[in-house]
């Protein structure tokens, strides 16, 4: 994979900002390998990804930063750029369910995510012998209704201490407090085991077949404080009849569960995912 | 297509069912093409559904009938059976939108659907044209919030005048009072442009948009007195961008419609729905 | 619908382009309203599609080509700009099968299409009465071993008596001759009924059905001397079961064809194909 | 799981087949949890498979076979009986890459796979760790030009010692040679890296990005002598784009690749595949 910097820019729609940014780029060389643009009508809001070979530039990313700032403070800009060559600090959280963290951990193991998995940390111990195979460190926090509060300053110590750039809620059961929701905004991912908004909340699997759909599916989003209902970056479906049991639903869903969740990490990890209005802009 | 009878059962799950039925078809030497099963274990319901060659039998429909009715009374089923040589009768009700009106005219017109579509039924007059150079009868009955009332009681009498087995809500955008819901209950078919149970009611696409789904659906059910809570018999959704707009969604969205509608009304036309609980077994 | 420029490239790829291309638009002050990318790694080629607000450029077409043309040569670019306000001439081509025409009558009647359909021609007359109701021209032109040439000779003239930009093979199961694919090399849009390279050539459903395949698809293409191996602009599939026959696979295809090629002209009309080496580039 | 019997049976179809097998289980009060029928029109064969609760029957299966064997006499079965209490014994063959092998164990190890495996072959040392992680012994068997025939005699005889019941081909780079492919027919499973028949033989991503579909796929089938034509008992696709590379498909496809591998082999192992003619009858 050749090293490259993402510059990643949202920003008020207006005539010019390709050409001032394309300009900018061009100026210093910059070979642009992926350029990706959205403009949202409704809000009247620009989008912009550009990937571009790190060494077509002839410096590094805190001269970039001082150099494109005048633009950004121009056209008034939410903008970052960053580095492929730094691969973000991810922490996976978990219950006993290992499907998508057995998953995720073989796509890491197998360099197929760009990260370093740098802890994972799990209200049980169930999974501790997998992870440590994988020479990750396992944090066993237990959740209780008694300690929830000590257990979550527990927890954020921990991500302040690994420096998680992502937190992964890989069907971790528990749901994270609303200050560290807050805190960690647009840093944390949570699968959810249905196609939201349906079945929002606990045992979708139950609820979906209650219902009688004719389809099940997963949901990729970012936490917020209201459950189930942050910005999605990715959704899949599967079909299912009327002989499929919960078990079957269960057992199908996982499927969709962790290429969902891959899928949605990866968009990401590569800072493919611009949020607005409670609703991604994914450049594929 | 083979002239065929359809045996249709549900009954309580008991050992023995099976060699009941299939040992009166076959003392009457009847040759099945197709047999389905399903046992809800949850409910401890039995699903059956027979399609037997009519030739291959030495009776007609009422003989049969006559001939099974104490193995139905033993066991306690629901049952009915139906000739494929004697298509339903289907009134189609629609408003301005024409896509789904007219998917079903052309595979009625192109004998994909074995059915008579004997009206359509609309509180517009737009599709008149279309509708009749099919020379199907086009009965506009506008209705407002006035005339509700008598508008429904004359559509009451066009139901009962065409002798309709089945009525398609082809995007007909009025509701239903609940004494013609309950009068015509499991005849009615509606398509609703969402993946129910999200974004029931008015403008599912708007409602999709705003939420920043990833996947817009359609869903094919029963009308019951609850707005757009009927048994589903068919689903299926289509993969969006940030890049779509509502537009897209709607343009994008009539092609599930149209199929999704499709699907379902032949399999009801075909006999191999059953509803209970609120939900459907549908024999493919 | 908003009127736009749409400008399409196609050039070596190297530093500086976009930055060229956006400057010249923002030097007249364009605005625009979509703008797609693409770097092709392998060849070294760089794609590129600009939809642009045609009230935000002080001039018309031919002033831009004008204006344009010294970057365009600097550049070594394949190029053409083209108006949503004038929109293409698609003339279909049609055998007995109904289901395709009838879909792309459809979708241009109710002007989801922005294209106009300047004639019909088919080797039978089944489908007259459809389409002279749509009150377009149908002109049967029958094809017989003896007869082939004059008959092509007289499609040739009709394609040129209506300046048309666009031919549609609507399930049209007569081979082009070799000229007239070469003549009008890049107008002409087939549907073939399988997922290609599988099952190219005659009867697609019956060899599908005697290899077995679980999912049966269709493939919208670029016709080009060399039968069924065109450059494929648009494909899709639907899954099949042992329980489905040849005529099972029939119908349930014509809901892929139908769709796969309403999404693949949609592209074409749109401008937003560019054909290299055999492939397309398709900016959704 | 409740522990049940398998009763798979295909045979020329005629009228009273089903009669008899369900009066049959009947008689000893068997319990029918599933059943599934199959009648194929074109080669008059007929295909039915029975899942009946094993606490049901009063005798075991030596005597079910005993019991049954004069009315599979009568009608030419094939058939046989499986018990779900008797789990398959597998052996997995994989080369260097993992995502396969990875996934089947998982879904071993998290119980979601009803069999046993009992080796893991390779021509290649990289996945022993992994492999042995889970306390299954890993076989490495380097496969040469010059070594062929020995290396693969020692392999039979690894097939053997183990009494391996199906042997799944998890990426497995080599070629079965043909005797053995004759000999251990109906139970080698292969994964094929595209939607066969496109696309056989080697580098399958390659060939389709020549090619430029739109979509890539994967076929889960029985090996035969003849390499990537054996029955395909499942296959899956997803869809790609002009801007995928032929790594990024090589990512996306693994995903489909390991799904379909699972769903594939899962039939198998539950005894839902039936093979006739080079195709298969998979019963849901």
């Amino acid at each position: 994979m050749e090293h490259t910097y993402r510059l990643v820019i949202s920003c008020p729609d207006r005539v010019g900002i390709v050409a001032k940014v394309s300009n900018f780029l061009s100026t210093y060389n910059g070979w642009i390998t992926e350029a990706s643009h959205h403009s949202d009508t409704q809000t009247g809001w620009f989008f912009m990804r550009h990937e571009i070979k790190a060494t077509s530039i002839p410096f590094g990313l805190d001269q970039f930063r001082a150099a494109f700032e005048p633009i950004a403070r121009e056209f008034n800009m939410n903008w970052h750029i960053a580095d492929s060559a730094q691969p973000k600090k991810v922490i996976l959280m978990c219950s006993k369910e290992s499907h998508c963290v057995a998953d995720l951990l073989h796509r890491w193991h197998s360099k197929e995510i760009n990260a370093e998995i740098v802890a994972v940390i799990s209200n049980h111990d169930d999974l501790r012998r997998m992870v440590e195979w994988h020479e990750i460190p396992y944090h066993h926090v237990p959740v209780s209704k008694e300690n929830k509060e000590e257990a979550f300053a527990h927890i954020d110590e921990l991500f302040q201490k690994y420096e998680a750039d992502v937190v992964v809620l890989a069907r971790y059961m528990q749901i994270l407090p609303g200050e560290l929701c807050e805190k960690y905004s647009g840093k944390v991912i949570n699968i959810h085991h249905s196609f939201l908004p349906s079945f929002a909340g606990a045992r979708p699997y139950h609820q979906a077949y209650s219902r009688g759909v004719k389809l099940i599916g997963a949901t990729c989003h970012y936490v917020t404080q209201d459950l189930d209902e942050g910005p999605i970056i990715e959704q899949d479906v599967i079909r299912i009849t009327h002989s499929d049991s919960i078990e079957d639903m269960v057992r199908l869903g996982k499927d969709v569960e962790k290429n969902v969740l891959a899928r949605g990490l990866r968009s990401h990890i590569e800072d493919r995912v611009i949020t607005y209005e409670n609703k991604t802009v994914v450049f594929d």
